[in-house]
């Protein structure tokens, strides 16, 4: 079979590496280009990249020559972008115009209303926004946004809420990993011994993401933008001491408050496409509700179902809304790369990506 | 000038030891007795106490005997309880009846109805009940309560808004460190690398100490009981790897919403007895307001004002309840120990102490 | 085919969980009967353990109920002791006496003039050893330990130095995990911003047992007894904040000084008996060499040939003694309950377990 | 009194930060000037410093503009750098032609044969190099230099054993702060849960600046230069997850092995010149030697003697060299601006800032 190439800008970086532990060996893609930053232009990615985990750089990959993160000289049809924010806004829709489809993770385009911001098992509806791009570039391209690292996870927990019982009100205290801020990311001195209370942009982030995650198409067609979902979000996102998993105290008051049990079966029971249509990367269980009384942790959850799900626990009644749990998820598995890669999946199985168009290329 | 004598009851544990720091040099009390449990008694404090503070024992205390726990040993008029829950309760009783003064760390009578839940500069009013104890224990004696590490600091930024602009709704979120589970406490395993969503019994005393502190004494006396103030508060308790200073994300509503610039003006001018009665402990600011973006932090703020104001800081409007902002204060200092003695230093100017029953007796 | 029952003593700890992992889905071992403490017994196993991996416990262990650790109630022919080192002594004695083979990871029968203290990669020839016990005892039972875990990773780094070159005088600092001092092990409080340079019998236990592992069977028939290699061992040893993995750096003189190229060829091309047998445990590489300027670090490597091998890494010459070099292990792999069932994988297929004892019985 | 006017260049970093508070309510010296980086210039102090300590900064330094660090510029007599290595060496040259003195932090002219590197209790005498440098520069100025952070403690822990019964050999592995590495310094993600065993151009520095303090002044007119102590020193080194303080591991092997109780007599017993002439930064032990058996320990013992004393402790005998112990100090104290500092107040005491030259100055 021929696996459709890809190509992964922002190769170099912590996001950039999760991309090419994902996409090495997966079934229906494969890493044809690696495009960074000046400075690694024209290095083996082995030398450019400071790898930062704990098992090896595929050989083949090591070996390939990291190429500029120029629309002109990447020429995959399929292109991962883990580019930084200050350049991610006009290089990813170069890219759009020049044909490319464009699953990325920065957050340029995010609340874009011609732009699908998309997890699979909660929105995957949204997609249907991309015609508006291609017609506004007159190009086969177009770009999709995964969320935020804090978002992504919040708004598949609210999901099955959302959508079995009405939310109203949000009210979310985050604890957040360094591997979220990059690297070299957060100084050492700054967090050992510390906790930070402020993250540039992330609140605002989480407030106006999970409300388009969760909103509804407008019009007849369903191309006509989204109507962002009817709650009000409150976001305090901290920094912590862990490498990886983002945890979340999270407070919601409901449109008719259900019992504890069926907000618990609404966790255990919720699926969406990806475990339908069985994608390479979806977890069997999107949301895993524990049932430990100190539980979910960090580094004995985060993992769990190859670190794609978001775990759950310690439900109970909240005294200002209606009830209070937790929440925690791998930020740059489902919070990042992850999420990239399922939201790319999730084209494939549904036509998007045009497989003629690269049909007759032969990868090996 | 003749300080008065007292004990320290739990005195090699981490409060303990703070108390140690804080009495030491103290211009009225004077360290006479120190008694912990069994393993510990009959040994010099400084071999029995396994010291954790970056500064040595002072030395007379180094030498000093270790006393049981037992209100017949222990002499002291006035005494310093940092006793573990589970015999602080008989215990504290057992010490009031023979006539102590018992400044309690201790969570088991905090929620009791005769016994005051003081922080100095919110309600010292409160110490009215102490009368109700001596009738029913027929004794001088009688026990004083701090509130819970994390209830305190909460408690001490709400205060000036609750007294200028009445609050209804607290929602809160807690990071907490280490020291605040006691040594050996928390094992190392369970902290590097992970926060863990759960401290047992935690947010019950977030939420019932808080209303009680804010409370009015109710009756034409003044010494029927406490009626709790009429604030719905909900806790998430957190532990994370800081070894001191907590620090909370809260998000309040209240009755009539003031402007952000009168709440922290409300903050910046938030004064209370010790204060105005330059109580030795008493900080300059009881509550601190920070102008930066990222501030309050653990390492940073923790140690402001001898670790006794709480800081604050991030005030912003919330989505869900009014406003939000960020809340950090010493858990040991102010958060327990700190507590503890400034409600002794509160009892002496007050004249609660009752010096002419010690005034004979000579300590040098 | 038939698998071997094996107990677990200890099963509960750290280094008894990693024994369920590594052992529950063994190809010929197959977990019968796991024991524990008093306060676990006739629990079931996922009650009584406090789990520390961030894996699930496989189900059909978690419904196991727990036996007492008594000779006459663990009925399995070979046993893998974790048990703690002051009991350990007299319980393998009694479990060896009534027949079965004890792997131990515990330390008191180490240094015994008549235990097998193995590496399979670097002494196996002194399991001969095993047949004096049998006689003392007058049973098919006896004991073979593995190692302390700093010391089988610097057994293992210099076993191919010596056996090629010769190995006079070794210098070693450790910085060691916290894993290594068990569950609930090392208060944070200890730890945190913080390094503990004692552990205590943890320096003795490297200057003897390496010599120990490097030394040679007495006698004509090879059961007199150790020779203790003829090199001079000093050890620091610290407490780092880490979970797993000790990082050792080591200064070394030869009786005659090879260069560079020849230590480094020395530690490529090492094999043993594992390799050789392909135990199923075994590392491709025992000992593998790192190339970079900053390598072998704690979070990099520890994981590497599946925790089971010794990473090198900075050989540079040494102002003080000929060379000197940095050497990783993961303690609790390599390091214990992998070093324990590499012995028995070895005891496995040198014939040692006589299989014939259990042939009849099936485990399904 | 009229106070010295002093410059502190490369103000901003955590060294310039240790200069501001150790600075600030000197006896002698008053801070005049404060220079940093081009990005930095023309700034308020306190906008352009990102503080790091656990204090406030005083709010006249808070207030005082940003110069560049130009020799034309800052205009006081007497100067400290803690510069950046790369521009350190010209520019301290170009401080000293215009007459300054500088005393320094910076590595560059460490082992300039004509500069004194000197720790006032080891090697007063070494100033005496200054003289060259006047006549070399045809100048009243001359770059005086302190050592590197763990060299300072290496050596100040030597010195009482070397004087005293003559060292052959020292093999010392260091575990070394964050806060050696400046700001940002070292990425969180690189240190949490890991241990790097690799600091750039540590290893030489120890092993070579050592031998410079211990060494002597050749010639008849003791300025000809220094003959460096016959001392093989050989080092590796590590950084750890600590905030501040440097541990180190030692072994000695001394010309006639001395016992145990006049090591640490010698240890107890050591006093230098800035004891003797009561200098105020000084501590009253430069050397400590703690008897507990796991002291020193980084967070108990690193602030010391206000951080200006070396630590010591478990002394015993080595199998390799005669004898290893622990030895731990503060690196960015008398580590790094606390040794600039008491260079500065021991020429002070010397005469040697020819204080003639702005006597008439009023610095108010």
């Amino acid at each position: 079979m021929n696996k459709i190439p890809v190509a992964i800008l922002g190769a170099t970086g912590l996001v950039g590496q999760r991309f090419i532990t994902l996409l090495h060996e997966h079934p229906w893609f494969e890493i044809a280009e690696l495009a960074a930053s000046d400075n690694s232009v024209g290095k083996k990615y082995g030398d450019a990249a400071k790898w930062q985990l704990p098992f090896e750089i595929p050989e083949s990959l090591a070996e390939m020559r990291v190429l500029p993160c120029d629309p002109e000289r990447v020429q995959a049809p399929l292109v991962f972008s883990a580019l930084p924010t200050d350049i991610a806004g006009d290089l990813e829709v170069a890219f759009a115009k020049r044909g490319a489809i464009v699953s990325s993770n920065a957050s340029p385009h995010r609340m874009d209303a011609d732009v699908p911001l998309v997890i699979p098992e909660v929105n995957p509806e949204h997609l249907a926004l991309a015609e508006i791009q291609k017609q506004k570039y007159a190009s086969d391209g177009y770009i999709i946004c995964n969320g935020n690292c804090t978002t992504i996870h919040l708004a598949l927990g609210l999901a099955p809420l959302h959508k079995r019982f009405g939310l109203k009100k949000v009210l979310v205290t985050s604890m957040q990993a360094l591997s979220g801020a990059g690297y070299p990311g957060v100084p050492s001195l700054d967090i050992i011994d510390n906790v930070v209370p402020y993250i540039g942009g992330e609140e605002q982030k989480v407030e106006t993401e999970t409300v388009k995650f969760l909103g509804k198409l407008k019009g007849t067609k369903g191309n006509e933008g989204i109507e962002y979902a009817d709650i009000r979000v409150s976001a305090h996102c901290n920094r912590v001491a862990t490498r990886d998993g983002h945890l979340e105290t999270v407070s919601v008051e409901f449109i008719d408050k259900p019992s504890a049990g069926d907000i618990i079966a609404a966790f255990d029971e919720f699926r969406g496409l990806p475990q339908e249509l069985n994608l390479p990367l979806a977890p069997i269980h999107p949301t895993v509700y524990r049932r430990e009384k100190d539980r979910p942790q960090v580094k004995l959850d985060r993992d769990a179902e190859k670190g794609m799900a978001t775990i759950i626990g310690r439900l109970r009644e909240c005294n200002v809304l209606d009830y209070k749990f937790v929440l925690l998820g791998h930020n740059t598995l489902r919070g990042a790369a992850g999420a990239t890669v399922l939201n790319a999946e999730l084209l494939y199985v549904k036509g998007m990506l045009e497989k003629e168009r690269w049909s007759e290329r032969v990868v090996e």
